[in-house]
């Protein structure tokens, strides 16, 4: 018997017929003689229809009422849920935040989470009920409801297991786990039975949509651990764990980054501290800098090329333009038609030879790298946009090929 | 500076422009001075809704969870009504039932109030804000939430009120106060300035639907002042106190029933204990008699005759049949064509010859009278149902014409 901890998203309770089958997989999880808590996100387009509806009332409304109004979402999913269960025979009790002690900070609409209280939460699984509890929410030290932001119910599932110190969260989604690709777009692309912490979140930072990064931190400070799976497929999904008890790949993922533009700052004059200004006149005004080369150009001036989020491209050339003379540059070039190909992969850490081996790929299918970055656990190319989906092809065929 | 509880009901709060004006009669209030709590039910047909779509979930649900799904009602209801009041520059706050520590037993879906919490509204009021409470709910000694039942909100507010020591409760509604008779149907009605808890909950309990009978017997029991008035238009209402502070009218409202069934039971032995057993048997089945009338029928033989609400009446015979042999009585007669019209007034206390007065009008215009009951501060006579509005109309003509 485990106490195992669920979470569906709001697309997989919109309405009777999938909170329907979403009871059938509680049910038969409580069946087998487990402790079963759930924790649902709201109905469907619930949250974006009450921010309509809120706009209504209020163009800017204060974000303490924004969450007072927004968490009735959940209160409803849970409460509709429960009496499904018990329409099934199964008992089942839904609680909200403040009823399971679920501690944040106060700041609303992005809270983050400071404790979760066992006690309700244990007296009910004791009474062998399926407890069910609103995602996405808590209250403050002032006993006020606070939200935590979008993507919020993974991080309330990963919080509730790791204070129930449950053997397993698993999180139910629209797909059927983590792939070593995009399967919608790669000739290939297979399932991972299982994946590291770290390597989700490299992942998930490249875009692959499957876990909220904060859900997956979370999970590793507290050594929850985690699975990926389908609501609709009754099948295995992906394990996220501290690590892998399969022999751990070389590499476990490719992704593809398209959100990113390359800006060159040109004719540095050649002194201490230049890079240092630049980088620090972009973080004042929170923008994050992602891969950085740095160069020496013709004639002894040099420049530095660096990415950074495409939204933030624009405004990263105008800050710099406006300290030109007191950074100490000649002039920028931007360019927003570029890719961030990375392999991802905890076994990089003890393989040699993977990026040479990635670099290969690439270079058969006469792909220009543009930049490169290296962590312990991933390598990042940035190539030509254009070149960004055959790039991925090349390397998801040079090391998941047959 | 007076503290002040105003009650809007769902009506009132519908839709961004309704609660835009029911925001204005706040903001007027709060500008003036005063120290305003507010008490909302769910918006418009919210409730409804929210019940119908339980159905679809289970047509049975249990009433815990009905009462977690029905509270989100009334908390959508504050946190806009709150957003509003910000737009206009009102500093505002939403709370929760469980926020104010509106304590309740568990008899979920009807629960009875226990206790209000002052400390969180007067810490809110003494920072100068608007308090915006729940309707209709509280929390009961696990911490579940609870609802009071239909009218709950009107009940709330006065328990608010009198937990507050408020100077005055305001139950703002869809009509501007109470009438001397239904205005719709009676020429003359006449609306009063002030009328005393006891008449109002007979005229309640006659079918005057401005008030639930709960709020005005909390308002009693707590003393505090009632004021019922309309949300659409801006003139006094009617005043609602333990002592009404104008001269005493001897009679302060006429009303109609067409909800009873006349019931003879004919026949009955001349033996002790035969009306005790009759009544007791209805009072058994939870069948509440009004009007009794006992009589020396021919030869000797009695019967008794008393009313019903009509809805019962089938039901009283059915079970009165069942124990004919042993009550002892040959047989039941029911007439479900009569109306109660009664007179209301706290003044008959001290005047004599007010039913005299009644019985007058009603025989100058040649109405029958069936049967007649008399209480401290009202007289009620049975006529038939065809009659009914001639009779409050020729009472009324009586007390209140020119």
């Amino acid at each position: 018997m485990s106490l195992i901890v669920q979470k569906f998203g709001g697309s997989s309770v919109a309405d009777p017929e999938k909170v329907r089958r979403v009871a059938g997989i509680i049910a038969e999880t409580y069946r087998a003689g487990n402790d079963v808590v759930v924790v649902l996100s709201a109905q469907g387009k619930t949250t974006d229809r009450l921010i309509a509806t809120a706009k209504e009332y209020n163009p800017r409304p204060s974000k303490r009422e924004m969450d007072m109004l927004l968490s009735t979402g959940e209160q409803q999913s849970v409460a509709l849920c429960a009496m499904m269960l018990e329409s099934m025979g199964i008992p089942a009790i839904s609680l909200t935040g403040w009823q399971v002690d679920f501690k944040t900070n106060s700041n609303y609409s992005n809270a983050a989470i400071k404790s979760v209280g066992q006690e309700r939460i244990r007296r009910e699984l004791d009474a062998r009920r399926v407890v069910l509890v609103t995602g996405f929410q808590g209250i403050n030290k002032y006993d006020d409801i606070t939200t935590l932001g979008r993507g919020g119910s993974d991080t309330s599932a990963v919080a509730i297991a790791a204070a129930l110190h449950a053997d397993l969260c698993q999180i139910y989604t629209d797909v059927d786990g983590v792939y070593t690709a995009d399967p919608n777009k790669v000739r290939g692309a297979k399932k991972l039975d299982e994946i590291t912490f770290d390597e989700m979140l490299e992942l998930a930072s490249m875009g692959a949509k499957v876990l909220h990064n904060r859900s997956v931190e979370m999970a590793k400070r507290y050594n929850v651990d985690l699975e990926v799976l389908s609501s609709y497929e009754k099948k295995p999904g992906t394990k996220v764990r501290r690590i892998s008890k399969v022999e751990q790949a070389e590499v476990s993922g490719v992704a593809k980054d398209v959100n990113v533009a390359r800006i060159t700052v040109i004719g540095m004059e050649d002194k201490p501290g230049i890079a240092f200004g630049i980088f620090s006149t972009l973080a004042k005004e929170k923008i994050n800098v992602d891969i950085i080369l740095q160069t020496l150009g013709h004639g002894g001036a040099q420049s530095i090329t660096f990415t950074v989020a495409r939204g933030d491209g624009e405004r990263a050339c105008e800050i710099l333009e406006q300290h030109i003379d007191e950074l100490g540059f000649s002039g920028l070039d931007m360019d927003t038609h570029v890719a961030k190909v990375s392999i991802v992969g905890a076994g990089m850490l003890t393989t040699s030879g993977i990026a040479a081996k990635m670099f290969d790929a690439l270079a058969s299918r006469k792909i220009n790298i543009k930049m490169i970055s290296t962590s312990e656990i991933k390598v990042s190319v940035l190539v030509d946009e254009d070149d960004a989906d055959k790039a991925v092809q090349a390397v998801h065929d040079k090391f998941f090929g047959d």
